[in-house]
């Protein structure tokens, strides 16, 4: 019995850090705007999937004629964001009704495969949840104070990324709890609820677009993948 | 006063990885080998620097024949590793004979550049240490077994790059302690014998070559700098 599949697309940022106006989702990649090759990975993935895709309000007039300029042909629900990743993906999960597995993706990870999206599905389906996770190539510190830091055994971490994928009844709730300052990612805010987090092996290839030199790298790694 | 500057250069990987025979510090990038970029950064900062490239036996005669296919021309001392990274510094700074400052770097950083090792050097000579770090740019968890993991403070950790440069003296005085199998790196080896590490603000483009996709974003990354 397969579980009706939901995914919330987050792109939140601005385009301060790029030196652009426009937001970093909406740059070019290889000739195609960021969020598209993002909402494309999970179409690619299951063109069954319920897509919400949560944006700023201000942004949502530039995805309307975004969407009509590069022919995207595919129905999803567009939802203006809140102040925050977390008001932000509680307004997505407002426009889901029914239960199923959802995957929280962030809109500047195009790089998705849908590999890696059937793994956070198939994983969720198993645990409830489903986290992408990657282990660490450098050596590890941790700060203690301004002038002090210890070493860490690094094999004891892991780099968090997404999809974050869980169960919708389970996230729905663990999402009523009031926003906390240090909740960074959907696998806290699923933790502090009560729940057990189950990581899967993400991919180094799977990064997050927040630089202008992370869009010349996901260039090079494109360039390769065709 | 200025104390005299050394650096050991330590390219101990095969090419396993990259499904080639030839290890990965003698594969090109932009039609040079790894290991030259990462010399020639050292030369560009100080041209009187002393080197000592530390090679396994079996690479010192690629190594020969790299130099002289490339015009390499400047005076370095090659010596041979040892069966671990821990051996392979150790012996490299069996060259030393005078006190300074000694950067340790990989041989396959090849993007690291000349403000970054004055930046090493500059800081060593205050502090008896300075290593290079950035701090996380994903979320990071902890992981307690195999089904169970916490979230974690990310802002309370740094990955490690590498220059690491030390006071010469205490650096080899803290490598005549045993070898220990989770010392991944000097900064490690140089606080379990007593003493201060100190972190400076590497850089998110001084990425260590280890897989084939490394490689080519290394070349995304120097194409943007030319």
């Amino acid at each position: 019995l397969t579980q009706k599949e939901y995914a919330i697309i987050v792109a939140g940022g601005k385009g301060t850090r790029f030196g652009t106006s426009l937001p970093k989702q909406f740059l070019e990649l290889n000739g195609k705007p960021v969020l598209l090759h993002t909402l494309e990975a999970f179409y690619r993935y299951s063109p069954q999937i319920e897509v919400i895709l949560v944006l700023p309000e201000d942004q949502i007039s530039t995805w309307r004629d975004t969407a009509v300029r590069y022919s995207f042909n595919h129905e999803l629900t567009v939802q203006s964001g809140g102040p925050s990743r977390f008001q932000s993906v509680k307004k997505g999960l407002e426009k889901i009704h029914g239960e199923g597995l959802v995957a929280i993706h962030d809109g500047v990870r195009p790089l998705v495969t849908s590999a890696l999206i059937a793994d956070s599905f198939r994983y969720a389906a198993l645990h409830q949840s489903a986290i992408c996770a990657v282990p660490l190539k450098e050596s590890l510190r941790m700060v203690e104070d301004s002038s002090n830091s210890k070493a860490v055994d690094r094999s004891a971490f892991r780099l968090i990324q997404t999809p974050q994928t869980f169960k919708v009844s389970l996230l729905k709730n663990a999402y009523t709890a009031p926003e906390v300052a240090d909740a960074t990612d959907d696998a806290t805010v699923f933790e502090r609820a009560g729940h057990e987090i189950f990581l899967f092996d993400g991919s180094y290839d799977n990064i997050k677009i927040t630089t202008p030199e992370d869009l010349r790298i996901a260039e090079a790694l494109l360039r390769h993948r065709l």
